[in-house]
């Protein structure tokens, strides 16, 4: 049996793999995942839906409260918004896969952030289309506009924003947003504006897409706002028209979404401000702490990113990402190359901070060591 | 912002459109779901898994336990099989659609039952490909061999088979089987082998493609096995390097499955021939009323169907399955037209007996009212 070129022509994600080389033992800061419990609302809503029968198929788009209640809140971007722009989705990966589907012919080339997540590209590329990465420069890692408009050719179709951003954890500033706009409306680009991490800003102001659903697409999800990356629940908001497409672009993916883990989110929306307005407190420190500890490191540096849930510092040794990784492995750290994000991550490592601070203060121990020990030799 | 050619090709499932129309009062034999409860283990195994904090990422493939349960469970029909041939995926449906994106390129064709399932192929042209309908034929809706053999040529990549069959309820026979499996071997063909139905056989035996994974890729599902439609869980089995290629695909669709319905899925395994035995008694006895009372009204016709819970009979008005089924649902009664399901459709309703029997009944007086009042028209 024969593998489509398409599928032969994509990896699997450098953060997948450490993951899967990870020992029970070791610090864990590779996967961008919360720690904390979820809103004890979303599982004790998840249980009652299943316990009281809702374990049926739903509408394609997602249960019409969800869909209304995810309206609610993201019209504090845009007063607009309205349940019909709104679609639940089987996780934002979905979301991405499924617009990527919708929008991208054979032919079609995909701006990509770079140091960027890992997907989008391979997304442009089961949709028949290619890919180019662009460079986020700079210490807070903006998007480097000159970069981006000596990349736009006639086959470019969409660029993709991810603000915040992992790996690097930057927010988009005014300027940035403005100029990625100009650029889109010049070239007719549909932006692809990944905000899976708005509810963590630590300075700052989250500068969002939604205003501009007349070329743009945004993606949300659960798995970070109520640490269910394990219940796959996301969602994306689209003008009407695109919403069509794009509903019947998820009835061929997955028929519906999971009816209790719907249920599950419905019930922890109304109070999720107050579970957020914690979680950032929490994950604050939390920077702070990997921050300096990064920075007391001879060799390594960063800037204090304001968003998401990521350290990604430079360091100075000539060694390859991938294998400074591979190191720190064997000495009990996972953690992600900067390979893993694109052709301008390389010279940096990512460490998810949403852990502990024991556990982040023992994986930067291993750090300190293991770097100072490579360095004199 | 413009829509891929590849989706504005396809179009909205012919189901999911009646299911949309239907009232609150219809009487709803248009979906294809049990009505019965899930095994009480399934609900209790999920919410025990969220109260424990298994909300987190998982495995892409899914946890190693259901894979193991499900090889287990599978090697009924192959005594080889392992856990590292099945992967879980967050529904059968997305199963299919990872199949096709990780085998079919542009320019290849895939074979399609018709009268069949929705979904198969507008995933060949999801995957860039096309799809060419073959004919189920005969009063137990065979695949047609010859037909099939006309229908190949260079181009043809793969033949989708589903066993037992939605919307008609037939099995495979062993001459059927036997004839697909030369004709793949012959025309070096890979079976996408759709067996979602194995459990609901009523008379005869199920001939399963897995001893037959070297060229074929089965897929199987836990919502019609233990009644939870809305929790959008299936699984896939194939040989181990085309796992890999899948496993990769399915971190690009979803990156790992939904936890909690895996471990709910889990914990009701043990359990589960028991509950099919019961899920049998009560099905078979529903089939043999709604095929009773089909065979009752002048102009339909039906045999009893050994397999999945359809009834798909046939009917002497000229007048389309599309406007029959609109008269139906003025009535009170949602079907499923036969025009839905591809080329070989036309002429046929597809009723789910996945329903109570007063429900039923109900059904089948409003479909004998309404038909005989069309017949004197």
């Amino acid at each position: 049996m024969k593998v489509s070129q398409r599928l032969n022509s994509i990896e699997m994600s450098g953060i997948r793999k450490m993951f899967d080389i990870a020992s029970p033992t070791s610090i864990n800061l590779g996967l961008g995942e919360p720690d904390l419990l979820p809103p004890k609302k979303a599982i004790d809503g998840m249980t009652l839906a299943a316990e009281n029968g809702l374990n049926k198929y739903g509408p394609t788009a997602g249960i019409m409260e969800l869909r209304e209640s995810v309206a609610q809140k993201y019209s504090a971007y845009w007063s607009d918004l309205k349940s019909s722009n709104v679609m639940i989705t089987p996780s934002g990966s979905s979301a991405l896969l499924e617009i990527a589907m919708t929008i991208i012919d054979p032919g079609d080339n995909v701006l990509t952030p770079s140091p960027g997540f890992v997907i989008y590209g391979p997304h442009a590329k089961l949709a028949g289309g290619t890919f180019t990465d662009y460079k986020m420069s700079g210490p807070d890692f903006q998007p480097d506009l000159e970069d981006i408009k000596s990349k736009i050719t006639p086959a470019t179709k969409a660029i993709v924003v991810n603000n915040p951003s992992n790996p690097t954890g930057s927010i988009l500033d005014e300027e940035s947003f403005k100029g990625i706009l100009d650029l889109a409306e010049d070239h007719d680009l549909t932006i692809i504006s990944d905000e899976v991490y708005d509810s963590f800003i630590y300075e700052g102001k989250h500068l969002s897409f939604l205003p501009y659903l007349d070329r743009s697409i945004v993606v949300g999800g659960f798995s970070k706002m109520m640490a269910i990356t394990g219940w796959r629940m996301g969602f994306l908001m689209a003008d009407e028209d695109m919403m069509d497409e794009l509903i019947k672009m998820q009835y061929h993916l997955c028929a519906s979404p999971n009816m209790p883990a719907m249920y599950g989110a419905l019930a922890a929306m109304p109070d999720i401000e107050d579970y957020l307005k914690d979680a950032r407190t929490i994950f604050k420190r939390r920077r702070d702490l990997i921050v300096q500890r990064i920075n007391e490191i001879d060799g390594m540096h960063m800037d204090p990113p304001k968003g998401a849930f990521y350290a990604f510092p430079s360091y100075d040794l000539d060694i390859k990402s991938a294998d400074l990784a591979m190191e720190l492995a064997k000495s009990g750290l996972i953690c992600t190359p900067g390979s893993a994000f694109g052709s301008y991550g390389e010279g940096h490592l990512r460490f998810s901070y949403a852990a502990d601070e024991t556990k982040i203060s023992k994986g930067m121990d291993i750090l300190a060591d293991t770097y100072a020990k490579l360095r004199k030799e």
